[in-house]
């Protein structure tokens, strides 16, 4: 597709080359990680090394981790552990599907309030899980787990804190053992790896009872064939994402991601950006023009050239207004009226300002057509 | 590793090159399948084509299909809708591991019996599901799957049936809908496609919580980013497959089992070939060389340049004696004195008449120094 703008990375994030090739030579490793021959340790040398890039990036111990099929799946991996699960309406399907109690108040930012229901925390409003998103996927809006987890376990020492690290991980500086995680999701995908990979890190000392027994592998907490394609891929990605972190490749993301947004400012009135005050992920916009349904301009989008999302994607190829901007206080109207563009580190300035400048135009049309 | 032979195709199967071919260029798909712009869909398209060839190689329709994370993620899947779960001692360990009754006999060869702890059936002894291999993965013994599923019919309704065809499919014709499957697994990497992607066949009508919930893909079924790059090597793979299968490629490969066979008898008096005696998948042998461990002939054959499995292998790199193979009637030294040899289409002649060259002189060896 040539000339075409991606500028849906919080969707899935282009593959990096450094992940194909690692991609491309575990397709060379023929055995069985379970096998005791020589092919097979060598089917295992390349789970074990990708456990180590994931680890690394992630700031846990390789042992930590278990590789599951998606980060989805990391959520079905911890959460069915616990009797009743709380968290807020902004967290994403995977663990909003598990929540038994969406009621931890949210601001007009996403971000956690710390009341129940509008009330202040009591021991007998506590569920045994409380799931705590880093980085919102439709907004990018931060939320500081650590000192959240901290004033839980302040009232309640045993509650477990799950954190969806799936959007944070690669794009922001996070380590795990500072981010107050019991249970951490991550997924290969957001970081350039391949689609299809995922992995929990259980804290040391917590148990999963096995969702998926069979033959042991993953040390017993997930059993089955390891995808040592995938996994070797998204260890290579772990290390790409740990490098670009470094050299500070989301600092000039987040300059592009500015430019857009004031672009977008300077240009129309009507149209609001969603999280702006909070901290948020370098690379995430979030913005709602009143009227205009995320779905059709995602459609206009597309059609000139540009791929991005609306609040809120399911699988269906359907889009309903988004539950997360509900959850922070726009009506129905609006959290059906926005999109999400997200950037990634292969963006560039054109590419955001030739955004801008076809998405006002079509603004202008869907408005002059309104009027 | 050059020169080395590769005997152990039930571990686990090379990468088919169509395979290949079919992970890289799926790799450059950049989209998720749940976006809706071109990106997406371009990647939808890459699950739905080898949903297709998958559901061709099975005989099924590509609707029935859920892709899953492994054949053991499969029955992961299935079995838990079901309150109890009968089966024998031959079931791979991750039907095995869902099994509350493997009271199913077996007779010398692995074979249903239609007998549960040695009484003739009656519907008080019925659990709501029973699994039947179509092919024992040690042995390489095939079970009649329809004639059971009806017998068990006749007598109790609404019994369902689980069908581990992870063994049977691409060696043998195998049609999901004769089968008398009403849920049955697949594996991609046993036909020549990637680890880490297997497939659940749901008969039409029936359904299955889904035990990975979240964003809905797989038509509800089973959620979580598709593994795109894994998926397109199992269609390919199974495309392949079904060539293979109707070239009469297996044909070929049971010739060199059976020279291999042929070799080991005239050459050993202490062997047993097991299962020699029922119909066996095309490319398997095993055998019984009593006090020989299994693991050492692994080591020693390792080492000697060749690839093969003792009866039964967990992911830890121990190996026990095999559960298959005392359901048979071997004790526990035999159980634990087995090698699997298994096949495939790559295999040559003289792979077969060097291993066999060679596991005779250490087998000399051995009996020399135990005498």
């Amino acid at each position: 597709m040539t000339g075409r703008v991606y500028l849906d990375y919080n969707a899935t994030a282009p593959l990096r080359p450094e992940a194909r090739e690692a991609m491309i030579a575990a397709m060379d490793v023929l055995g069985n990680p379970s096998s005791v021959h020589s092919e097979g340790r060598a089917a295992k040398a390349v789970v074990d090394k990708a456990r180590g890039q994931v680890a690394r990036l992630m700031g846990c111990y390789p042992d930590d981790l278990v590789f599951t099929g998606s980060a989805t799946e990391a959520a079905a991996l911890a959460i069915p552990e616990f009797a009743t699960v709380s968290g807020s309406e902004v967290e994403h399907d995977a663990v909003a599907a598990w929540i038994n109690h969406p009621d931890w108040d949210v601001d007009k930012n996403g971000k956690l309030t710390g009341t129940f229901r509008g009330q202040p925390l009591t021991e007998s409003i506590w569920d045994d899980l409380v799931a705590v998103q880093a980085a919102n996927s439709e907004t990018g809006v931060l939320q500081n787990t650590m000192p959240i987890a901290q004033s839980l376990w302040a009232l309640k020492r045993d509650v477990k804190i799950l954190v969806d690290g799936v959007q944070a991980i690669g794009k922001i500086p996070f380590s795990t053992d500072r981010s107050g995680a019991d249970y951490l999701m991550a997924s290969a995908h957001k970081i350039g790896g391949p689609k299809g990979i995922g992995a929990l890190y259980v804290k040391r000392g917590l148990s999963t009872a096995p969702r998926i027994p069979g033959g042991g592998q993953e040390m017993g907490r997930r059993s089955g064939t390891e995808n040592i394609v995938g996994i070797a891929g998204f260890g290579a990605a772990a290390e790409a994402a740990a490098r670009d972190l470094k050299d500070g490749v989301w600092d000039r993301v987040a300059k592009l991601r500015n430019i857009l947004e004031k672009a977008i400012e300077a240009a129309s009135k009507h149209t609001i950006l969603v999280g702006k005050g909070a901290d948020r992920l370098p690379n995430t916009t979030c913005f709602i023009t009143p009227g205009w349904k995320g779905e059709t301009q995602v459609m206009v989008m597309d059609l000139a050239g540009f791929a991005i999302s609306a609040g809120s994607a399911c699988s269906s190829g359907k889009v309903k207004s988004s539950r997360v901007l509900k959850a922070m206080g726009y009506d129905d109207t609006e959290a059906a009226s926005a999109i999400r563009v997200s950037l990634g580190p292969q963006t560039t300035e054109d590419d955001v300002l030739r955004f801008a400048e076809t998405w006002l135009k079509a603004e202008q049309k869907f408005h002059a057509k309104a009027a």
